[in-house]
Order: C-alpha cells, then sequence, then structure tokens
C-alpha cells in the first residue's frame, strides 16, 4: 500500500535498527482518515474469503478492525484483552505472547462466549515482528474450533520472521507494507 | 438513545447494584453495526460544536472513538494510556484515575505532541461512573492550554455521581444512556 508506505516515511520514525515508532498516526494519535484508507486496503485484500469475525487485540488493534469492520459488512469484532478483568469470571481462551519490542510477556484472553465453532476468523493487527501476538490469535481461533481467514497486518516488520511462522502454520498474510530493515534511521521497504 | 436502551436491556448484564456488563457489544466484542449508530448520535449530540480533535481512553473508547470520527470530518483520535509504553519518553500529562469497578488506580498518560493549545477536544468514552476517567482528560485537555467541547459517554452510571463532578467543572456531558439504578439483575433507566 504505497499511501502506508509514504506515511510511515514522513511521519514514523526509526529508532535504532528495530523499532519504527508510528503514534502519530497509528498507536497513540490516529489519522482516521487515514485508517479509514487502511481499512478499505484490507477489504480489498480479504475480499475472496468469508469473514464471519475480526479479531484483534487491544489497544491499537481495536482501530483497525473498527476501520476495516464497515469493508466486511460490519461483522462482530473481539479484541484480546491483556490483563483480566474483573468481570471476565467465565472461560476463556488464553495464549501468552511476548513482546520482545517492549521487553514484556502479555496473557492474552479472549472469553469463549465470542469465537465460536465453524466461523472464519480474519485475524487483524497493527504490527508483525516475531509473531507472537498473532500466533496467540490463531491458536485461540483454531481452539474454538473456528478457521482463520488469514491475518491482515498493517506494518510488518520483515526482518524479525514473524510471517514465516505464521505461513508455516497455514495461515496466510497479508500485510499492507513490509519493512526489510531499519537502517540508521531510515526505513528500508520490501519490494513488491 | 432508545436502540441503546434496547440493546442493554437485551445484552447487558446487570451483577449486584453497581455493575452492567456490555461485554457483548461494548466491551470485548464489539457490534460494529450498532457503534456505528453510537457514533452517528455522537456527531448529533455534538452537531452544534467546532470538534478539532477526539480524546478517548483505552481500550473500549478506543472503538467509541472510531465510529464517531466520521460524523465529525474525520478529526485526529488519540487514546490516553494507561500504562507507561517504553516509546512514550518525552513529555506527557498525566493524571491518575481509580477505577472504583475494577479496585484500579491507572495513570492516564497522553503525549505532549498530542493535545494543542487552543483546539477544542471531544472527550468520549464508554462509561461515565463516579467521573475519574472523564475528569482526568479534561485536566489534561486543559493543562495543554485546549479547551474541552463535551464530555460524552455511551452509558452513564447516574448514580455514581459523575456527571455532576464535571459539570461542576463546566463541562458540558451527553450520555446516550444514563442509568438511575441496577436493582436485583435490572436497570432501571432515568427518563429523559
Amino acid at each position: 500500500m504505497e499511501a502506508l508506505k509514504q506515511k510511515i516515511m514522513q511521519d514514523g520514525v526509526a529508532i535504532g535498527k528495530d523499532i519504527v515508532k508510528v503514534d502519530s498516526f497509528l498507536n497513540h494519535q490516529l489519522d482516521t482518515r487515514f485508517l479509514e484508507e487502511v481499512g478499505a486496503e484490507f477489504g480489498r485484500r480479504f475480499a475472496d474469503v468469508k469473514v464471519d469475525r475480526i479479531l484483534t487485540v487491544e489497544a491499537s488493534g481495536i482501530a483497525i478492525a473498527m476501520a476495516a469492520a464497515p469493508h466486511f459488512d460490519y461483522p462482530p469484532v473481539v479484541f484480546a484483552k491483556k490483563a483480566a478483568p474483573n468481570t471476565m469470571v467465565e472461560g476463556f481462551y488464553e495464549e501468552e505472547a511476548r513482546s520482545f519490542t517492549k521487553g514484556t510477556v502479555s496473557k492474552l484472553r479472549v472469553s469463549e462466549r465470542f469465537l465460536n465453532a465453524g466461523e472464519n476468523v480474519l485475524i487483524l493487527d497493527d504490527f508483525l515482528a516475531y509473531g507472537e501476538a498473532s500466533l496467540a490469535m490463531v491458536e485461540m481461533v483454531r481452539s474454538a474450533g473456528a478457521d482463520v481467514a488469514g491475518v491482515g497486518i498493517v506494518i510488518e516488520k520483515g526482518f524479525q520472521g514473524g510471517a514465516a511462522k505464521l505461513k508455516a502454520k497455514g495461515v496466510r498474510v497479508e500485510s499492507l507494507a513490509v519493512i526489510d530493515r531499519i537502517d540508521d534511521g531510515t526505513v528500508i521497504f520490501r519490494e513488491e
């Protein structure tokens, strides 16, 4: 998605060799008009699959899922929670997901009530790095007896291997921009 | 908003005298088609004010802000974060917000880069109870030299006093549904 690459180059801040900070449009401030374009692009990329439900993870993922929902005829969205709220007392799917960027391990949880056997679930997230969060969501969908329609990612850090792990599990991955490397504050994209 | 009251009665779960659980459409699973109606209703309620920016708090607030954004011509949304991410190293506005429901105290933070003096900021959130999160956001907006265009709330628990505290600070509050009390598993709404 050319407009996304432009946006990353214009508004993103590359830090070291691993991090690109996009909090001015994706992770803290949300460029809602631009996210509308991102949502439409996911609609085009996954136009060939049936999407009964979108699964994402809080917090930034919620914005992406909301932007994409109109382009899939408003399916329910469920977002995995990173900590256990006191009202989630009934059964839930739980998977650990390490964030190498943040140096933390989260327990991702989704209530059993919101993943149903037989559904086609589209997983959306803002970043794909080592793939931990996406893999956790794939496991949860499959634990529920549902199928993964695909994983849609806004920004993939191609040098961290997440996409290969997902593909090894038979999951289709669509990344709107793939970063090959980050070099002295410059983001180098993979050619499409 | 009559459709919201119907939704709360149909899909909400009242617990004790204080809690109504709406995780099937607002807090964990998101009914995206219904949230589109919620967003449009905020657009109507605040049609008379200039909105340069929407401020909310992660996680559920993001869905509401995204649903509302098209009805205010896609302003930027900024969501307050509940913990300090390692990439937020520069200046930020910080306010404490106690959650009586969850029994926790969060530090809400918004980067100084995403609140600008002179802007009109609409604050949106899913719940208004004791008003802690909304008051924290009002303080942040005013600390930035910006004006609060109003506070828009999906579900106000009218018996917990948050709206009165906001109004005492000169803030306009628009709640789409006001719960007067929760009685043995039944939600009683305030007449409009």
